[in-house]
């Protein structure tokens, strides 16, 4: 079945493995007159790629982006928009030794468990560079929601259980390190916690907190394709996500109504805000007008490089060295991941949301 | 756009509004041959039928479930199944007190933005009640999972910050207390918790768990309809819920690899399995055998008796009084929507699974 | 799989069998703000109801439709319209002939092949009474339509090999006879052959053309979602449709580039209009402005009285003799049929369009 | 919105501009262990390419396809396949004389009056060569239907009212005649028409008949998929199509219901067949076991090098002289186009139907 496909209006499907020719995207549904260009999506695809720091894998690969299809004079033009990436340093691998070997924490098991066997060379379509395509379709549905003053800015909340501080949170820092935490200290002290942990040949997992500002109320669809429930699919499709919460998200589940309901007043401009934000933006699955707010959790990378007992395929015991240098840690790297897969979210629902009142496509194609 | 349709192979597509004439659901998409009559899902729709316990809504109703198609000589026949509850105690409310004002943690102010008016009459199609949909269309999927030994369990795991204990787990326990919750002692002290609550005119939220056992290794899509990625938009989907997290959650999060990662050992019969989960039973998106295992967090009934700051349609600040007795919690009355949308995503990811492999589609169509 | 459902963004499911509680269809995605009400539905339903005149069957249904959500005081919501219509004549019938044999024409065999067995009253899901959930659910799409000013007119074009012609072409001979034919003379040639088929225990079959009017330029997808290719598919879905022609259809076949190009003029109101309509007013799946004409080919009712020659489902043979009285001509109960599968494609096309271009996205929701 | 997707579960996403920088198509649901490689796909390309014969464009490319994705030790792998083909002789043309004129017949008004403006170079997405990726991803579903004894064969029927008869009636044919016509005099003429058309600076239509063989009972499904729906969908998508017929087709319309009607027969080999096969291998939207037999109209080329009248962008009248050689026929080159969209419709239902049956399930999952 087509699991590589996501939105029904703003539609994507993604293409690729870690060791083939390359990773692709091609979005269908994205409407014309959008300027776009290469530098537009390969700024995103820079803020993923690997060798940013010391805390990411050694592969070589600049990851440039090429736009096939569906731009025309600087504009989109309404038809598929194709975006390929070429892999380039994929071909001296040895695989002999995860070749037939089910490495922990990994999906090599459930891939053959499915399918019967499986590209293994790293982790073939369950590879983190999979996310190369969401990050190259993201990018454009970001430009896309910002002619609407709508923003998402995601960063790293919290690494191996260090988290930033509201009182030390810089923006700016987001610039400073590579870790893309907005607190000094935080990140000071995350960086040394996993350079212990790569001494110990171990990894950390972390929370990535994002914020989508500028939307205004209306867009998510009652029942099933919930904003809230739309961005919890495209955020735990995200490889290492293990949980997500939504506003005040489980704190909620130990509040009581008459604090977490969040008091409607009058705007000064006629309109209505909510004094507070317990409920992350969203109520009844449809944007309220406050900014949405969201955390993912990401398990520990597990790609390490200590010894681990596991089997192979014939179901034998094993004993799995993972060579190579991998991250210790693939939060700073999934950033601008969870960004991308809000944007696809929001940029379909508010495609999806244009026809929901009669006055307005009356407004689009005119009256009888 | 069609928010009202849940699944892709499993296809069900719900209706109805709380004081309308009726909630329903359609299933396209059922396998032909599976025995079903109304009771089946009857006894799913009475757990979650109002006036259980002095702890729900004191609204009237049998909800009756009619199936209208797709069933033949008690067997399913392949064709869309209509499922209908007709609502009974509809009529007599008065709604002139909310008419016009949006209500603090409802969706009121958000239908509005995005419809241009709504049905007022008891939250419209934003109630509860919708819910009924879904557990009528879930018991089917629960029927058919069952075929295959596929068992889902869910449970309350705390209510107002009051958690069951591993230790005092009894499941007999579910039956003898209204809140679901399989530890006698922490039911007791969370039923305290709630009479003080509506004492206090105020409301709690809670978590519940949710196993699925029985589901062998291999389902799942990758990428986008990951299995974890569609039952958290399945979660997500419905009304209340704040948070959900798969295995270990957040917990994962501060976690090291070498504890995070489950280790393969091979089986007595041959087979592979984890020897721990801490994954929740989800590798790579794809099922690994081991028991699926989540959490979801449900915030505090909205709808509280105490007066509440509120503003009306025009945007001007008024106080407001919910009449009526409300449920204090919604947590008991969610678990069995719970196990329905497991259901639905597990049944539908199932029959996608169906066209992975070549060789089942020879094993059903034969050769060439 | 899902079969029962049409349509992207104007979306329907239908349900029912032949001789079960009732027939219905559920639609997601019509626009809020439409007025409605069953008079809308039960006046497009009455021009297909059974009994309308001799050549028709004689089962007694009225046909009522009931809607029971998605519609509040007079308007729709934007929630699902759930339409349901009962059977009332559907107990009294003996089945035992047809129960175990495959009727010649019929889906009989196809059914049993698919799923096992298959609902034999009165041909369950494959029976003609299949068709009330299409014309419920199209009845709301052409009231939408006409919101726009875009009218659907379907009628007889010919019945057994005669046509009506250009000559004596009048709409108003519409209302006068049953056969929906709009040629006072052909009409009652039409009828003679008909009586003089129901004498030799035979059927007949025929043409119905449909022209929309009113559409403006820029309605369809490019590619697999063309306005003819979604066209094709609704009439073709249409039980006994056996062919399908657009404009010139299978003449353009025969034409030349010279003669089959229609010519661009400038309007009078600065606009562009076509000279020529060969193209039937659509130009690389994209309405042109031009009214859209198509014709479709039914083949006889496989329901015939007199004896067939056929097998059971052991494959033994067997002779058959449809009991009962059938429609010796389908054609003129299909015409409101075809009026509603075009009205679906239309909508929903329309809607689709809405997301095509960025300046009609700003104008909706404002810039940033 | 997203019209070029095709498919549910055998899903095809294509891209691509006449003179961009390439065409491609990903295939997502394409099951795990189909052996394929460049060559399978190449040859049907091949079939289609220009510069084949003296009345085919002459525009040089070699339109070589890449496999990028999706393909591992030369098996497919259940992952998206991407398929690549760059254009390589799309930069030197002066598009100067039909940049804002509207040529007849084509599709350059309607995109502007949907997207506000188009890519006019060739005709963009809207040219001929869309149908590269059709043909591409098509190759890949005959190849899976090969698997089970599907084959799928189509050839030109008719050429400006030049038809092949049923009594020179001669397979190999096909190969000495580049245009696709099996009846080596019928050939001769339609060339000598094709010649003199030429002269006149015009262009024919024509007709081509597709046979699939091989398809078991049971595959199409009921109401809206149907098999006979799905395929009217696919060739009408394709650009010049203007009529479809299966079966006996618009003639089954002046037919008799005692004529029309195939009467089923016991097989040899206990099996059923039908005697004669009127329904063109369709009944009830479902495959009956007999070949499925269908015809498409296609309109005459509308690039013809005679001068026309039309109109600019600004709606003044022009005159249009289309410079270069253009295809006096494009029915040659659709009939592989044609072959390839009839095997993304059948092998699209084929996996929609592996979920018809409980008893299928169990065949690949298990009971509990």
């Amino acid at each position: 079945m087509s699991g590589s496909v996501f939105g029904k209006c703003f539609q994507v499907m993604t293409w690729g493995e870690s060791h083939g020719k390359g990773i692709g995207a091609v979005i269908d549904g994205c409407p014309a007159g959008l300027e776009l260009c290469e530098e537009d999506i390969q700024r995103f695809l820079d803020r993923r790629k690997p060798g940013q720091s010391r805390f990411t894998t050694q592969r070589k690969e600049e990851d440039r982006v090429e736009i096939l299809s569906g731009v025309f004079e600087g504009r989109t033009t309404g038809c598929p928009i194709a975006l390929e990436v070429r892999n380039m340093d994929q071909r001296s691998r040895d695989y002999s030794g995860i070749k037939d070997v089910y490495r922990p924490g990994h999906a090599d098991y459930s891939f053959d468990a499915k399918y019967g066997f499986r590209d293994y060379r790293g982790g073939g379509r369950s590879s983190g560079r999979e996310t190369i395509g969401r990050v190259a379709a993201g990018a454009i549905a970001i430009k896309l929601l910002r002619e609407f003053g709508i923003e998402i800015k995601a960063y790293t909340k919290e690494i191996g259980g260090i988290s930033i501080s509201q009182e030390h949170f810089d923006w700016k820092e987001m610039e400073n390190n590579r870790l893309y935490m907005p607190d000094k200290k935080a990140a000071a002290e995350a960086e040394a916690l996993l350079e212990k942990m790569m001494g110990q040949k171990d990894s950390l997992g972390g929370e990535i907190e994002c914020v989508i500002d500028g939307l205004k109320a209306g867009v998510g669809e009652p029942v099933f394709d919930k904003l809230d429930a739309n961005l919890a699919k495209a955020i735990f499709s995200i490889g290492a996500v293990k949980g997500m919460e939504i506003g005040d998200g489980f704190a909620a589940a130990r509040s009581r109504g008459s604090f977490n309901n969040d008091r409607f007043c009058p705007g000064e401009d006629g309109g209505i805000f909510k004094a507070t934000n317990h409920a992350g933006g969203i109520l009844g699955g449809i944007s309220d007008g406050s900014p949405v707010v969201f955390r993912a959790a990401f398990k520990p990378t597990p790609s390490i490089a200590s010894l681990q007992k596991t089997v192979n395929q014939k179901g034998e015991e094993t004993l799995l060295e993972i060579k190579g240098r991998h991250d210790p840690i693939i939060v700073p790297r999934a950033v601008v991941v969870v960004e991308a897969m809000a944007a696809l979210t929001v940029a379909d629902l508010l495609l999806q949301n244009m026809g929901a009142r009669l006055e307005h496509l009356k407004l689009l194609f005119g009256e009888g």
